[in-house]
């Protein structure tokens, strides 16, 4: 049996943490399980190495940020080696250009192409528990990439998925994947068992436990994930394929709500083709992430078309829009007080009513919807933000997520 | 043309000593050299990741701490690679394993094997500076190595051997090789030039401006070595055959000098074969290093033998000495409080009466001689250390060192 565990900048920002993920490994491996580890920098390392290359450029060489910021990965891995070596364990880091770990040459953002087995087989085969340094790729010409914010987590899938390994565990500082965020609904459960699917649409909306290409790889290869805390025990979420928890049979897993958005309208568009390609296009020129984008049918040949941005943007995103629309003849309106809510679970394909439950539940608090927009497993509404912290409660109430409501049920 | 510069760590500290040496490595590109920068990690860097590893164990592992030390030089690189880059400048940075800088697998100590050509010139060919980490190699296995304290000399000595480099330049925070230590004689001066045997000498002697392998190597290959400072402009001292210095017809080039030696005297030893090395060996075993050795040819079938050792070794040195010496029916001496005088030159060689020049100086102030070692191009005197100083102050006068003896001579 092959296990990969992944622990996060918390879990090794010292001495004292990183000997705990040492004799975790050791307790796996005297349990008889090979162990792969592959650790982050230590919390605060990676800010500092970038604080360092952001004295000397605004913009520095990308290239040469990921040979700066590759080292810090590389030093908890030593670390963590000469933990396990000083505790009478074989061991042995193998960095990205050791095992390797192939990605494309998009520096800062690479994505993995492939994993090597045969240098981790050699060296498992020997006996050793062997570190990896998440994060870190080499390209095609031998040289370092990192794989983005949260690329730890990707290189453990990957190596899970090119090991075959039999789970894939996550160590991080909370204990699982919750119904909601415990800080704004105090009734909040821990899931222990969540589908990919979902959990890139909770990912994606605010439940920021996994980066989202690690869930994508895991789907995709069949890796189970294990998200679990590093500093308490417990059950932890496992993030599976759909047919491990539809047996639960839950409609809704999750519910999730970001209070940064604005909402900017577009009233009278001219219904004709390239006006909304025009508009998001421009957003786009200027590194506006736009989120969700409702567009009705028309009336009149008019349309009116409305998207939300993050509130940070929500100034510069208005000023390009209220340009152009007013080129166009359209009026440009912008709220900035804007929270969504969204609900997210498999069991949504096959019940019928949940919208109307959703919309229901939200009115009997006196709220108004201002934006609807849905996919398979998802529906987000955007509200006045001001409400939002009591729609999340509301919701999470009625459909039956609260703690106590599913004691039985799991 | 092609030069490789090396920069120490107080030469790469902080965000504005990097943005000098950018400036210089550019300056020299505008003069129409191919440039390689060597660097060290930030000063303390290396300290700070070794007390890392400390807190973890006594005697880390050897591979893993090499894993770890490799990133201090790993980072600066990067740093000045962003330098150039924002500066204008086509720069990239190239690690140990992507250049091929191989080595055998002598964790902490290891000797570089070889130098690979092809990926530095293609990188020259494309204009590029180069930056290389110093201290760092990869052995066959691909595992990550270090070159010992001081390192990075080595490294930029190699490639400049490798790449037939015209000099190899060496940037630290003194600004040359001088005559003695400037502390103890406010007359001592810089040297011109200096061949790689008298800098050998020197170096071992206490003068530590470079690591002594990267001057063995340095002499193996012929690479004319520059000692600059990088703080302040100067013409630096050239450590080059012996041919070229020669020409200066300078008989002695220098004075060493080394107050914390201990003096042991193992009296009235049975002159039977074995017996200097039962006590050497034992020595070694303890890991106490022996500098000076000497012993007298017999009297009555028994002999003197003479040795020192660093103070700090002394006391158990005699302790072990003693047992040894004592069970053989010999008499064994200690004193504490010595120092080595040392005149270093090529001259010595071709001119005559430069021994007894010294002891004649020596006398003439008062100072008695305990023990006389000589090679072919230095004579060591071992004195009582009250009287260190002034013995390198006389000798440094009375060899016309003094700085305006020799100010018409060169």
């Amino acid at each position: 049996m092959l296990v990969v565990q992944k622990y996060g900048g918390t879990s090794v920002r010292d001495v004292q943490r990183i000997q705990n993920v040492a004799r975790r490994a050791i307790e796996y491996k005297k349990r008889g399980m090979d162990v792969i580890v592959v650790v982050s920098a230590m919390s605060g390392e990676t800010d500092r190495l970038l604080n360092l290359a952001h004295d000397i450029a605004k913009f520095p060489d990308l290239r040469e940020v990921d040979v700066l910021i590759s080292t810090g990965e590389q030093v908890t891995s030593a670390l963590l080696a000469i933990t396990l070596l000083e505790m009478g364990h074989k061991a042995i880091s193998l960095l990205a250009d050791q095992i390797r770990i192939v990605s494309d040459s998009n520096y800062g953002f690479a994505r993995i192409a492939s994993v090597e087995e045969q240098a981790i087989r050699a060296k498992l085969t020997e006996g050793n528990i062997i570190i990896v340094p998440g994060f870190q790729g080499v390209d095609e010409g031998g040289n370092i990439t990192t794989l983005g914010r949260g690329g730890s987590d990707t290189t453990a899938v990957a190596l899970a998925a090119g090991l075959k390994a039999d789970v894939c565990e996550i160590y991080t500082d909370v204990d699982g994947v919750y119904t909601t965020d415990p800080n704004i609904c105090e009734k909040a459960r821990r899931l222990d068992k969540i589908s990919y699917d979902e959990m890139l649409e909770m990912a994606s909306l605010g439940a920021k436990v996994l980066q989202i290409r690690s869930v994508e790889l895991a789907q995709k290869y069949n890796v189970p994930i294990l998200v679990k805390s590093s500093l308490v025990e417990g059950e932890g979420t496992l993030v599976c394929k759909e047919e491990t928890v539809m047996m639960e049979k839950v409609v809704i897993s999750g519910i999730t709500y970001n209070k940064n958005e604005a909402k900017i309208t577009v009233n009278r568009v001219p219904d004709q083709p390239g006006i909304a390609s025009k508009i998001f296009t421009a957003l786009s020129d200027a590194n506006i992430v736009v989120d969700m984008i409702v567009q009705n049918v028309s009336h009149d040949g008019f349309n009116d078309i409305t998207f939300t941005v993050l509130k940070a943007d929500a100034k510069k995103a208005f000023k390009i829009t209220d340009e152009l629309g007013t080129s166009m003849g359209a009026k440009v309106a912008i709220d900035e007080d804007m929270a969504k809510v969204s609900i997210v679970g498999l069991g949504m394909r096959s019940h019928s009513g949940v919208a109307s439950k959703m919309f229901t539940v939200l009115s009997a608090e006196g709220i108004n919807i201002e934006l609807i927009s849905t996919s398979e497993i998802k529906i987000s509404c955007v509200i006045e933000s001001k409400y939002g912290e009591l729609a999340v409660r509301a919701l999470h109430n009625n459909f039956g997520l609260d703690a106590e409501d599913v004691a039985e049920e799991t």
